[in-house]
Parts: structure tokens; sequence; C-alpha cells
């Protein structure tokens, strides 16, 4: 069976929580998926969820534990190219049904790698795992290859009103 | 703590999902989840992993396993009316920090309730209690209420190449 292209970008809540939804539907139905994390390395309250309970699932992150602010340091390029090398193996490999790029949008945002690669490696991989990447500021070269793009888009959000991330919810 | 409403609405893929992934991030947290679905009564590989590997979720369906075709039938309005008096109890309980209306929005559009008994209702439950609402067509005096709105719009889907649903990705 032929595996597609997810693309879920936008500035609305939503696109991670897709992902790990995807994720958990794939498991379910006795799938193996390789969920990595770009740009993130704090500690998920879904990361510790698939740690218990979800054997199907692999979660690997490939980020520093504090966000970037301004520009990338040294370990965060570092950090996401060894993601992105691993994950390049993985998609040729057909180990996993479904292989997740979650924030790789992000990544490319901050140039931690380029369009080109990313794209060469989606293009590159087994016909029939199922790719999902997530992150706001999809660029439009990637859009183009994707088989599904969702826009996640605000039209309100609680933040504004000064609620703050909450454990469970946001994280 | 305060809990907020959540709607993820939109006619792109990914609303359910969103759902599901913040249950699995609640549950992570050690929050009690209860996962309402109106209109759907089919099995879904994600119930399956919910049943099987995740204590925190309880997922309950109130529709026919065939989906309504043109109007709905007696029974149709009869398990969404079911799923609605439950769900209510439920909110105003505090049993649950997490309650999630996946498709209510489909059942106000083809009419198994009002809008002003699901405002109604939201507006009663336990401050505590987070809640999310999934479904196209979400109404304005629903969108009024929620704290969080996401549209989930598509840009492009497979289905228009004619992939059909797979089982671990669409079901």
């Amino acid at each position: 069976m032929k595996g597609y292209i997810h693309l879920y970008t936008g500035n609305g809540k939503g696109k991670t929580t897709a992902a790990f939804g995807l994720a958990l539907r794939s498991a379910g139905a006795g799938k193996k998926v390789f969920f990595a994390q770009f740009v993130k390395g704090q500690i998920y309250s879904e990361i510790d969820a698939v740690k218990e309970f979800l054997p199907h699932i692999t979660v690997k992150q490939y980020g520093l534990e504090c966000f970037i602010i301004n520009s990338p340091k040294k370990e965060d390029i570092l950090a996401a190219r060894k993601g992105l090398d691993e994950v390049a193996d993985l998609m040729r490999s057909g180990e996993y049904d479904l292989i997740v790029l979650d924030e790789a949008c992000i990544a490319l945002m901050y140039g931690l790698f380029d369009n080109e690669e990313l794209i060469d490696i989606l293009l590159s991989k087994k016909e029939e795992t199922e790719v999902i990447i997530t992150g706001r500021y999809a660029p439009p070269d990637l859009i183009d290859i994707a088989d599904l793009v969702t826009e996640m888009k605000e039209i309100k959000h609680y933040y504004k009103k000064g609620v703050e991330a909450r454990k469970g919810i946001e994280y």
C-alpha cells in the first residue's frame, strides 16, 4: 500500500496533537510509528503516555531543552542534523509504517537544515512509508510535494486572555 | 485550575486526531478523559489503541454503524440525545478532567440536538473541566462561547487523487 506525505501547518493549536492522534490511530492498527521531534527537547506529557503505554510508538527528540531564542546555537543545528540523518535512514529502510517529523517546518525556518535536503529525503522514502510533517511556516516547495496539507488557522486563542501553558493541555 | 473550551472545526483533516492527541497528552499527565463520539458508531483504530493501552481514557460512541445519509433516522437522534444527556451529567460532576465532544458540530448540523441545548450544557460545566468540541460547520454562537478556536482548513487532500480511506490512517 502506497504511503503519502501529510503536512499540518498554520498558526493554530492542533498540529502536534493531530500528529500524535494519527500515531495513536496507526498504533491501534498494529502499525509501527517513529515520532521525531525537531527543535523540541522539553518533556511533554504525551511522551510520558507513549513511553508508559504505547509500545508501537518510538519518540525521539532532536532539540535542546530551551527553545531557540533569536538565532540557533551550534548545538541546535547539530541536534537537528543528527535527527535529519537518522530520519533519512529510517525513511529508506521501511522499518516504520509511519514517520512523523514534528516541527520540521520550524527547523527549516531557523535554517537548521535546508528545504532541498528535507525534500530529497522525503522523495527517497520507501513507497509504503506514510509521513507526517508539522510546524508553522511551511515553505511553498514543501507544500508542493505533500499529498495532504491542512492549515491549522488560529481563529481565537486563550493565550490572548493571559492563559499560560498548562501541563496536560499545552505540554 | 480553570478549564477552557476548545473548538476544532473546518473542512481539513486533523480535527478528531488533534482531540485524540490532546487526550493522550492529558492521559500522560495523569488526567482522566471522557471521549464522546457523536454521529460515529464505526470502529476506529484509535479506539482499539485506547481500549488496549490507555486506561485513563474512556471512549463512548453515540452514533449508528452507518453514517447519516441525507436525513437522520429516529435512531440517530435517540443515540445523540443519549450522548448529550450523559455528557451533560459528566460535565457537571467533575469526574473527568477533560471531556471531548467529537463531531458535536455535525450533530448540530443534522439537528440531532440544538445549539442552545449544547451551549447551556457547556456553560453549566464544572469550572475545572476542560472541553474539546470537534466537527465541521461550527455555528457562530458556539464559536462565540469557545475560548480557543482553530479552523482546520483543507489546502490539499489526497482523496482528490482517488485515495480511499485506509486503516490506521483514516480510521
